[in-house]
C-alpha cells in the first residue's frame, strides 16, 4: 500500500497491475524459497539462492522484504491461510450433507470415514514439517524469531481450534477436554507422523498414514451432546 | 571390548580398572558433548570442540567412539535409559503404594496427582529437547543416521508403552485406543510442551507445566477396567 502512495498521478491508473505483479513475485519469492528451504535447509539458504532460484536479483528480494526472516513469516501465513482453508473445504464437502439436516447421530465408522475424506484434501507436505521444524529451532536460538513464532502458532491454533470445534458442533460432539489443547494434540499427532514418514521413507499419502490414528483419538477426546 | 583382547596378559589383571576409567571418559565425553550441542548446535559442533570440553584429546574421542553420529546415539541411549528409570521410580513411589493392596478404584482427582507426582521426578530437560530435535533434523537428510534414529525411537516408545500399561493395569485402566499410539500421544504432548516453553521462555518447571494437559488426556484416552 505504500508504494502507491509514492506514485505519481500518471501512473496511478497503472496501480492495480503493478500491485498483481508485485503479488506474483512475493508468490515466486515464496515457491522458491520454500524449495531451497526444504533443499538446503533453512539456515544455509541464503536471500542469493533464493532470489536467483525465483528468477529475480537480490534488490528485487528486498523490494518485497526486509529479511529471510520476514519472508519466513510470509510463507508461514501463506501455508496456515492453506491449511485452514483446506479444512474448511473438506468440513462443508464431507461433513454439512450428513448433519446439516439434523440428522441421527453420526457412527464411529462414519466418523472415520468423514476424517479420512477431510484428511485427503489436506496438503501433503512433509517438506513443509521439515521447513518448519528447522525455523522453530533458528526460534529457539533467537529471542525475537521466537516472538513472531509464538504468534503464529497461537494464531493457527485458535483459528483451527475455532474450525474444528465448530465441525463438532455440527455433528453434535464436544471435546472433554480443553479444546485447544486437544486440537494441538491432534496437530502434534499429525506432524509426528510427518516426521516419521520422513525418517521411514514412507511414500503413503498423509490421509493414509494418519486414517487410523487420528480418527481414534478425535472420538476418543470428544462425546455426543 | 575390542581394547580388551589387545591388551598383554600382564596388564589383563588391571582390566576392571581399565573399563571403569573408560567408562567414565566416555560418560564425561557424552556430558561435554551435551553441552557442546546445546549451546553451539549439533551440526556446528566439531568432534574437538567436544573433546576439549571434556578435557581429553581429539584421540581419546576416536579411542570411544567412531564419530558424533556414534556419540549422539549413545547419548540417547544414556537418556532413554535416564528417562525410563524416573518413570520406573515414581510408579513405584507414588502409585503402587495406593494400589498395591487392591484397594478401590481410584479418583480422577488422584490420578492427577498421583501423574504430577511422578512428572516431577522426570529430568526437565529442554536442552534435550532441543538437542535431539537438532538431531532429527540431520537424522531427516541422511537415510543411514535416519534408520538408527527410527531404530532408537521405536526401542524407546516400546518400552515406554510396556512401563505406562503396567502402571495403567495396576490402577485398573487401560487405553482406548492402541496402547503404543496413546503414549505417543502423551509424550508428542510433553515434547511440544518443552518446545513451547523455549520458545515462551517460560521458566516453570516441566511437571507444573504439563500438570493439567497430561492427567486431561491420560484420563481421556484411557477408561477403569
Amino acid at each position: 500500500m505504500d508504494s502507491t502512495t509514492r506514485e505519481d498521478e500518471a501512473a496511478a491508473e497503472s496501480a492495480p497491475a503493478e500491485s498483481a505483479r508485485r503479488q506474483r513475485t512475493r508468490s515466486r519469492l515464496l515457491d522458491a524459497a520454500f524449495d531451497v528451504f526444504a533443499e538446503q535447509g533453512v539456515r544455509a539458504a541464503s536471500v542469493e539462492t533464493i532470489a536467483e532460484a525465483a528468477g529475480f536479483t537480490r534488490g528485487a528480494f528486498y523490494s518485497n522484504f526486509s529479511s529471510k526472516e520476514e519472508l519466513f513469516f510470509a510463507l508461514m501465513d501463506r501455508e496456515k491461510t492453506t491449511r485452514l482453508e483446506q479444512l474448511e473445504t473438506g468440513v462443508a464437502r464431507f461433513l454439512t450433507p450428513l448433519v446439516g439436516d439434523g440428522a441421527a447421530e453420526l457412527g464411529d465408522a462414519e466418523v472415520v470415514e468423514i476424517i479420512t475424506r477431510i484428511l485427503e484434501l489436506q496438503s501433503d507436505d512433509r517438506r513443509w514439517w521439515l521447513v518448519q521444524t528447522e525455523f522453530q529451532l533458528l526460534a529457539l536460538r533467537d529471542p525475537e524469531i521466537a516472538a513472531g513464532f509464538v504468534r503464529y502458532q497461537d494464531d493457527f491454533y485458535r483459528e483451527l481450534t475455532e474450525t474444528v470445534v465448530a465441525a463438532l458442533t455440527s455433528a453434535r460432539r464436544r471435546f472433554t477436554i480443553d479444546a485447544e489443547e486437544a486440537v494441538r494434540v491432534i496437530a502434534e499427532l499429525c506432524a509426528s507422523g510427518e516426521a516419521r514418514a520422513l525418517l521411514d521413507g514412507d511414500q503413503r499419502r498423509f490421509s493414509e498414514r494418519l486414517s487410523e490414528s487420528v480418527p481414534a483419538v478425535l472420538l476418543a477426546l470428544t462425546r455426543p451432546v
